[in-house]
């Protein structure tokens, strides 16, 4: 069994109105510091296999078609093994 | 300066609704392996000063007012000096 951790986020090119948002919010309160807020998803799952291959299939092909969006986000994932 | 990354998580003992609605969309284009699906946030950020204590106290009042909700969220950090 695999423990994966992906991390999905908006190209660089592509305005993220969430963190802007959070961002305005900080201002508000005065928080006047903190510059270029982006937000993006950190997923975490197990991968019912004892084959790192088949486990790094599985994840490339999940993140691919159901995590991300290949329009405008990338991803990038890390494998742990568990027992 | 300073870039933060901020990364905030579900307690594990609640419920995660996002994560079980892809992995039962994940079930349904054949993912038989992958379990235990939870999505969390990954936030980045840039804090302009050069003092890292002060650094770390903005990021944790930004995480603890604005970027996780302390009820039922738990978040970590970490900070890394950039020019």
């Amino acid at each position: 069994m695999f423990k994966a951790t992906v991390i999905v986020k908006r190209r660089p090119s592509i305005v993220d109105p969430q963190g802007k948002a959070v961002e305005q919010g900080a201002k508000l309160l005065g928080f006047n510091n903190v510059s270029q807020t982006r937000i993006g998803k950190y997923i975490e799952f197990f991968v019912n296999t004892d084959n790192k291959e088949n486990a790094k299939q599985e994840v490339e092909e999940y993140s691919h078609k159901l995590l991300a969006n290949p329009i405008m986000e990338d991803y990038e994932y890390t494998l742990e093994e568990v027992k």
